[in-house]
């Protein structure tokens, strides 16, 4: 438990996944990502399944990455790549590779992290309290590429630029006026109930045609897949996207944050 | 009569392409889709005219495909792809390929084959009361790979997943919020006044360059013409995307329709 | 002076770019793309700069081009092309190789090359009272190849088509509900203390991440440099698109605008 889990539980056709890491707003630990990978992997064979919510513990959908792990890796140009490019888009990919109809059920704080996972949802609502960004220019890194160009489907390329060259955050309201988001509900309890009912009617229309709709998607949208069967644009950026690794910049942001002290840019 | 029409009229520089099909919405039936293609491979070579408006009869705009015609052939999956891929493509791809602007005048039910019309307009108002969807999942079957680019792109894909699946039914408000509306009138003489109001400002503009900016965004688009032209995306999903046929998921939800039952997926 | 100017003040890490061509609402003279590109191929250069905030001179942003020096050039296709190709494309690319990054201050006129300027900026803002379109179809010319597909990026293709094919003028509020703004202010006083705000929260981020994130977007996007390097659908655009230059449409549309009569097309 100390470095979070991801809970899955099955009602009927409904499968909800919860993103779960007490005391830290569900941040992604490492163990996560891979665990969500593994998850996403099975829930596709399972035939009993017509729709998946994917939800936070509590109140709270995802805070972004679990920064105390950063130090023992991200400052090495291979661990940083192999992190982003198999730990993270392992888990991404695999989302974004399952036909089942997934809907993100959103509260509190849905940062980084957090915004991608929902990129890789088919419908989302939030509660009016639920806030959005990837400030991560504040701890000194870039997005990754791959999540980069997630993002800036599922958010518009002006708002991802926004989230990331200004570390904007916008809530609920703003984001669904920018269409990232299908619904505002007042609070946490009548958002899940909403999320739910959603789910309940997705559930209840043909599986196949869900399927193949969402196949459809993929194939028009072009490779989803991990590294080595992405689209050229995004192999060339792999080659240079994580050279910062080591840099001054990086460190000092990680650094500052953990000390919690400004950083020094 | 019977199996519907496409009408014309001319009034000066200003087209009006009406689908009408009474007592069914302006459903489109395989006549429909035929006289349309070929409607919108005449228009574009008459000198007179600088602008096209596409609408329904009376106050409906098109409640999507002919129904009662699918059990005839959309459980083969040689007659289905002959279908969407030249039938329906050969209609929305002559209207893509229209370098005449068109302003799609929309009130009441624009459904499935309604908001692939429309997609292909350059601009879209539409009546207070009209309603978006396109929620074949209740019938059974996916959209067809060229339609959901279309929707997809017209749409925001958020939205195309939204309707396509959740069945979802959105209102004008809703769709003019999401970019796909240019405005909403209180009703539909309101809206087609409008309608008509853009299409004179249009044909008072320089026709020569309407025509350059139309080819110049379709060509930045990418081919958007029959089978064998198109990219190798959509080549590659029209080897299975018509495979579901003849299973039992997709005579069900026909055959619950036809029937008036709830379907049982 | 009579030709316009473009105009660099430097505060700390913030660089301002002033468009200035008074009494012609700040339009895009030749001279003015000259030096536009010049100044945006210096200014990534200058290690002691973050952030840059592009302004309009006095309360507007850009009127367009500058009309009056049109019939010396735009007439023969070569150098019509030369003009679209290497000085408007020119500087516009060189703000989208700009890896600082950009603000876009924007009030009273935003139009035609104008849009194009804030289309290549990452954040835009605007006063109430800017206004937006490329009503150049009143001019009897189309837009540009590459400057639609940057426009068509930036408003959305929706947007694009209306603009161009209709020559609609959008108010700020209309822009901010499409997603082209990212805040609408009250006036031009608010807006440029605003605009600076955002600059100034910029350039207390990493600038190294900001750098890397550009990059990120821009390897995504494909190719936006000059002719020869751009993808295959572009360069065959280009081919065909200048043809237009020596027509009696284009011809009329600029010498009906410039004897201040109404155009006959």
């Amino acid at each position: 438990m100390a470095c979070g889990s991801i809970e899955l539980t099955v009602d009927g056709a409904i499968a909800t996944v919860v993103l779960s890491h007490p005391g830290k707003f569900n941040a992604m630990s490492r163990a996560m990502w891979r665990r969500l990978r593994e998850l996403f992997l099975e829930l596709p064979a399972r035939a009993d399944l017509r729709c998946v919510v994917v939800r936070g513990e509590g109140a709270q959908f995802c805070a972004g990455g679990d920064i105390a792990e950063y130090p023992a890796f991200r400052f090495q140009p291979d661990r940083l790549r192999a992190f982003h490019e198999y730990e993270v888009w392992g888990a991404l990919g695999a989302l974004l590779d399952c036909d089942l109809p997934l809907v993100a059920a959103i509260a509190g704080h849905c940062m980084g992290a957090g915004v991608e996972i929902a990129s890789c949802c088919d419908i989302r609502v939030a509660a009016a309290d639920a806030r959005f960004g990837a400030p991560i220019a504040r701890l000194g890194f870039p997005m990754a590429p791959r999540e980069a160009q997630l993002v800036a489907r599922a958010l518009g390329e002006a708002t991802a630029r926004e989230l990331l060259l200004e570390a904007a955050v916008l809530d609920a309201a703003e984001m669904q006026a920018r269409g990232f988001l299908q619904r505002v509900l007042p609070d946490a309890a009548a958002m899940h109930a909403h999320a739910l009912e959603r789910a309940r009617r997705i559930a209840a229309l043909a599986p196949q045609a869900a399927r193949l709709n969402k196949q459809t998607f993929r194939a028009l949208n072009g490779p989803s897949a991990l590294a080595g069967q992405a689209p050229a644009a995004i192999e060339n950026i792999v080659h240079w996207a994580y050279d910062y690794a080591d840099s001054a910049e990086h460190r000092e942001g990680i650094d500052a944050f953990l000390a919690k002290r400004p950083a020094r840019f």
